[in-house]
C-alpha cells in the first residue's frame, strides 16, 4: 500500500468561515434568560468581547476570516489530509478511509482552531487578559498558546482532579505563559465558598466555569474576559474550517463527494467542525450520512432530551437550547474527558432534532481497542475522544464490506494521546474499567431540570 | 511576519543515502577486536546481519534506498523545512534560521529514520526478532514502531530507572507491539549476575546493551539480531536523509548556501544525518560552518581524547576509534538523556578530528532558557536534546547581528518534548539542577582508558 496525503498550498486556506445557522431548515432556539425570556446581546457583554458575541448572535451564512487571524492559523494550517490505507488493507474495505489530521498544531489538537480567533478578537477589543476552565487541559492549553501569540495574559482554572493527575498539562500551560491554578481556588468568592463546604472535593468542569466567568466579570478595569473552548455558536463557526478544507482535499484526492462524515462530539466543537460544511450539503439533497460518536458513559445525543438547560452546573450561564443530561449530571470517569459533558452545542443539537446528524454511542472499551489497532496500521496514537470516531469508522468500514460498496468516509482526527497514555497502558495492562451509565444519577439530573423548557 | 515551510513532494525523497567516509580526507578507523587487530565482518555476524554489516564498512559515496524502505519513509517523509521567522524577528537578527522539523514522526522523533531500515534489512535477512536497549526510550520507541509495520518481533531492555521514571514511554513502545523489560532483567545471565551484586543498581546503557546483545547471540535458532540506535556508520548513513531533503528545500526557499549547520549531539546520529551532506561541500571547498552541540555534563567532543574505547560500558563491543569520556564514565543526570553517552559516532569524531565540525558545549540551563524562547516565539515545545541545538542557533545568530551579516543558519530540531515536559515543570519552577562535569570521576575513566590505543 502507498502512503496517500493531501496537502493544500498556504494560498488555499478559507477566507471565510461557514456558519450552519444561516442553513438550518429551523432558525435555532435563541439562549433564554433567568426570566425565560430570550436574552439580548448586552448581557452578555461583561462576559464576552462584543465582536465574539456578534458572530455569537450571527445569521450570515459565511464570515470573513480576518487577515491577521489566517496569519496566526498559517502556523499550522492548513491542516493535511491523509487516507487511511493501512487500515483499509487491515479491514479488506471496499470503502476508502480519509481523515482530516488536526493532530498537528502545537498543542496537539484542533482546540487552537478556535482558541487563536477568540484571542485575536480579544484583543481587538482592547482586552488584557483571558479566563478559561479547562477539565483533560485541551482547551486550557489551547487557549495559553494563543494568548502567547496575540499577547493576552491568560488565567486557566483547572478541575482539581486533573490538575493533581495529569500535571504536564498544566506545564504545557505554563509553557506558553498561562497561569494554572487547581479549582476549586481561595481565588474567587465561589471557590472559597466550594472549599469552605467540601474542602476535599475533586472539582468540576461547572465548578471551574463559575470561577473563570467570576475573575472575569469582577475585574473592574474592565479589561479581562472569559473564553470558552466549545458549545457556542462562535467556537462552532471558527472550527468549521477543519471541514472547509477537508473539501477541498477530498477534491484534489478525485472524490466527488462524500458518503460518511464522521467524528466524535463533547460539546460539539470537533464535530461541527468537520462536519457542518457538509451538513450544508445535504441540507442541499445530497445523500450523506453525518454521525457524531459519543461515549456510552456520557450519551448526551442518544439518550438526552432536547431542552433548554444550564452550560455549567452551578447555572450561571444563560439557559440553551440542547440535548442535555441535566447541568447537574456527572459522568462517569472515562479517559475521554473532552467528552465528558452533560450538555452539547445548540447548533448541533438542532442539526440532530432535524434529522441531518446521526448520534452513536461507543463504549470505551471498544474505543481503545480501536485505537489500538489505528497506531498498529496507521502508526499514529490517536486522543481518547478521537478513538471514538475511529472505532465508529471501523463499524462502518465493516458496513461498506458487507454492502460491497465502494463508500467515501471521512472523519476528524482531533488530536493526539501522547498526553494521554495512562489510559492506554490502563487498557494493555487489561485493568481499563467499562463504566455503564449510573442510571439513577442520571434520572435523578433528568428529573431536576424537567421544569425547565422544552426546546422542540 | 509570515509563516515560512518548505515541502517535498512525495516525488522528490532522496532515493539514496550519502556517506561521508567515502570523502574524508583521512580514511576512517577500522574497529578492532579483542587482540587489537581490526575485526573482519564476519565477527559481527552474530550481533548484525550480513545486509547491514555492508553497509557498516562500505566506502561506497552512495547508497541505494530500497524502494520498499522508501515506501514506508513516505509514511511521514519528507519531514518540512521551517524557517523560524518568530525567534528572528525577536532576536532582531539579519540571519535567516532554518531548521529540519523531524519531531513529526510518529514517535518524535529523528529516531524511526534509521530505525524502519534497520527493521526492514533484518526482516529481508529472514530475522524475525530484534532486541535492542534504550535510555530515556526514543529510540526504543522508533524500534518497536518500525518492527511494528515490518513485522518483527521487538523486546527493549529499557534502563531501570527511566523505566521507573518515564512509564508513559514504555507504553509507547507497548503500543506498537513491543516487549520493554527494566533492565538489569533476570531473562539475561548478565542481568541475573548484577541483580545478585547490585539489586538495587538503577542500571545503565551499558547494562542494557549487554542484555541485548546477550539474549540475540543466544538465541540458537539464529533468527534474532540487535540493533543500535546511533554511534554505527550505518546508523549514519540512513540518517543522512535528513540533510539530503533539507538541501533540496534550502533550494526551494531561495538560498544558495548555508553558512552555519548546528545539531546536537550524543551518539552522533542526529548530527551526521543533518550535517553530512554539507560536510561533503565543506570538503570540496565550500565555506560553512558545522557545529555539534553537546552538554557540558557530557562534553564527549570538547573534553574527550581522540582514541579507541568501547561502546559500551560491559565492554562487548569492538574498541572504536572515537572522542570519548572513557566508558566507565557516567554522566551526571541531565534531561537531555539521548546526550548522556561517553563516547561519540567514530565517523563523527573523524569529522571533529580533521576540522571539518566544531563541537561546542552548552549547560543545561541555558538550553532550558532556549527551549522556553524557542516556545514562546516559535510555538513549539522542543526535547531537551534538541534545546542544546536551539542554544547554539540563538548565539550564532547574536553573533550575525554583531557582524551585521546576513547568515543562513540550519539546525535539525531532532524531536518534540511531550515525554519530558517534567524537565520544563522544574525549570520553571526554578528547581532545575546545574550539573557541573565530576571532574573526579571523568579523571578516573580516562586514566582507566589510557592503555586503549590512540586513534590520532
Amino acid at each position: 500500500m502507498s502512503v496517500k496525503e493531501f496537502f493544500l498550498s498556504k494560498n488555499d486556506i478559507p477566507k471565510q468561515w461557514y456558519n450552519l445557522a444561516a442553513d438550518l431548515p429551523n432558525p435555532p432556539k435563541p439562549p433564554l434568560g433567568p426570566d425565560g425570556k430570550p436574552i439580548s446581546p448586552d448581557m452578555l457583554a461583561a462576559v464576552f468581547p462584543m465582536n465574539l458575541i456578534e458572530q455569537e448572535v450571527s445569521s450570515q451564512r459565511w464570515v470573513d476570516i480576518p487577515k491577521e487571524v489566517i496569519e496566526i492559523l498559517y502556523r499550522w494550517r492548513p491542516a493535511p489530509l491523509k487516507r487511511a490505507v493501512f487500515l483499509e488493507e487491515y479491514l479488506k474495505t471496499p470503502a476508502r478511509i480519509y481523515y482530516k489530521d488536526e493532530s498537528l498544531s502545537p498543542p496537539g489538537s484542533h482546540k487552537p482552531n478556535t482558541a487563536v480567533v477568540q484571542a485575536w478578537y480579544n484583543k481587538q477589543f482592547g482586552i488584557k487578559r483571558l479566563t478559561t476552565e479547562t477539565g483533560a487541559g485541551q482547551w486550557g492549553s489551547a487557549l495559553a498558546f494563543a494568548c502567547n501569540i496575540v499577547g493576552l495574559e491568560c488565567k486557566i482554572y483547572m478541575v482539581r482532579i486533573s490538575f493533581d493527575q495529569k500535571p504536564l498539562r498544566k506545564t504545557m500551560m505554563r509553557i506558553w505563559g498561562g497561569e494554572c491554578v487547581a479549582s476549586p481556588s481561595n481565588r474567587t468568592e465561589f471557590g472559597q465558598k466550594i472549599l469552605k463546604e467540601m474542602p476535599d472535593t475533586p472539582g468540576s468542569l461547572g465548578i471551574a466555569i463559575s470561577e473563570a466567568i467570576e475573575e472575569a466579570v469582577g475585574d473592574k478595569s474592565g479589561k479581562t474576559r472569559y473564553a470558552l473552548g466549545s458549545v457556542l455558536n462562535h467556537v462552532m463557526l471558527h472550527q468549521t474550517i477543519i471541514g472547509l478544507e477537508a473539501k477541498k482535499q477530498l477534491f484534489l484526492a478525485g472524490e466527488k463527494k462524500a458518503d460518511v462524515i464522521i467524528g466524535c462530539a463533547g460539546g460539539g466543537s470537533n464535530f461541527a467542525g468537520l462536519s457542518f460544511p457538509f451538513v450544508c450539503d445535504k441540507i442541499n439533497g445530497e445523500d450523506i450520512a453525518v454521525i457524531a460518536a459519543e461515549p456510552t458513559a456520557c450519551p448526551t445525543l442518544t439518550r438526552g432530551p432536547f431542552q433548554y438547560d444550564f452550560g455549567d452546573t452551578a447555572q450561571m450561564t444563560p439557559l440553551l437550547a440542547m440535548f442535555t443530561l441535566g447541568h447537574g449530571f456527572v459522568p462517569p470517569p472515562i479517559h475521554a474527558g473532552g467528552l465528558r459533558y452533560h450538555g452539547m452545542s445548540p447548533l448541533v443539537s438542532q442539526a440532530v432534532k432535524e434529522g441531518l446528524v446521526t448520534p452513536k454511542a461507543y463504549h470505551q472499551i471498544k474505543c481503545y481497542e480501536s485505537a489500538l489497532l489505528w497506531a498498529r496500521t496507521e502508526g499514529t496514537i490517536c486522543a481518547p475522544e478521537t478513538s471514538h470516531a475511529i472505532a465508529c469508522v471501523i463499524d462502518e468500514a465493516k458496513k461498506a464490506k458487507e454492502e460491497g460498496k465502494e463508500k467515501v468516509i471521512l472523519f476528524g482526527y482531533s488530536g493526539h494521546g501522547l498526553m494521554d497514555l495512562l489510559g492506554y497502558e490502563k487498557f494493555l495492562e487489561g485493568k481499563l474499567s467499562e463504566y455503564s451509565l449510573p442510571q439513577e444519577e442520571l434520572q435523578k439530573s433528568l428529573e431536576s431540570i424537567k421544569h425547565l423548557p422544552r426546546a422542540d
